[in-house]
């Protein structure tokens, strides 16, 4: 299975791994890119809740995320990131969830770029207010799969949408279509608007 | 050299990393026990401020922390961490640079116990509200050193600092003396005792 999986990941040109890190749930998704057309690999999340101990769910964080790298070998990692509208208590937890997520990308060398939840959704929909479900919709347009193709679990659309905002971001050609109006760009991605 | 210093860490029966985490400068510090009586192994910093890129610093720390636990092979790491009186963005930021650290000793299964600064001083010194030079010369007391025997950085200091706090609060009997009183205490530890 191993093996075969890893046999698979040679039709991509890229691999991006999308985080959305958290304390009680992290959830994570592989974009795969193939002649610059994105498609869905894996998504899931990592429960958290039921460990008790703080150190005891860093440490599932960082062998988790470890774990995905090593088996799918990204070469990119993106991390939905808040900056604000925490306490100064619950961001340092949080700190310390993405801490760990990043070092078991950074041991490999994998780089990582960090999205705001409203330029995640911007990204994907055209609107940083767009609704969860509105993301979801979109989503399954893009990399033309069906609801029940995505993991059920908001956290996992979340780090899909991370991953997906990065493939945009770095290629901004493609995101644009080298359009230079709204116009232009909704005339060459037809797929991309939300009827 | 390596595998010599390796030789001379069978000495001990107890290995504890302290560090003092910061995204500027982080200080670290090796404490051995040997038969109850801890003795300084090795402290220092590692310097991030030139470091313009903030993944750049917490791949440093990863790295430098690794390399530390795998030098050292410390059994318990013990971290000096601030929890209130910095802005969420800092926060954040700390927050990230612990875990990093963290997941250096988490791969590794080094359990982590954290010590707000106050609980250090006075574990120390007696007095949660002591003075840096304060602490500074009850760690010479204490490990038997001279003052040019320390790291010069306050950082350092906090790491050495932390670590011993660990090893009186994992060892309470010989912190306490077993004294059921701070008179007790003091007569049993003349050494711990400010004059």
């Amino acid at each position: 299975m191993e093996s075969t999986a890893r046999e698979n990941l040679k039709e991509y040109d890229r691999i991006i791994i999308g985080i959305d890190p958290g304390t009680n749930i992290m959830g994570y998704a592989l974009l795969g890119i193939k002649k610059k057309k994105p498609s869905l690999i894996a998504m899931g999340v990592i429960q958290l809740g039921k460990l008790g101990d703080h150190y005891i769910r860093l440490q599932r964080i960082y062998q988790r995320v470890q774990g995905l790298v090593e088996q799918y070998l990204p070469d990119e990692m993106a991390i939905e990131a808040p900056f604000f509208g925490k306490n100064v208590q619950s961001m340092l937890k949080l700190g310390r969830a993405q801490g760990v997520a990043m070092a078991a990308a950074l041991s490999r060398d994998v780089p990582i770029t960090e999205y705001e939840p409203r330029k995640i959704k911007m990204a994907i929909t055209g609107n940083g207010a767009a609704s969860k479900e509105q993301v979801r919709d979109l989503l399954c347009r893009i990399l033309d799969i069906k609801d029940e193709e995505l993991a059920p679990q908001l956290d996992a659309t979340d780090a899909l949408g991370a991953a997906l905002c990065h493939f945009y971001e770095s290629s901004k050609p493609i995101s644009t279509g080298g359009a230079k109006s709204w116009k232009a760009f909704i005339a060459s991605n037809p797929d991309r608007v939300k009827k």
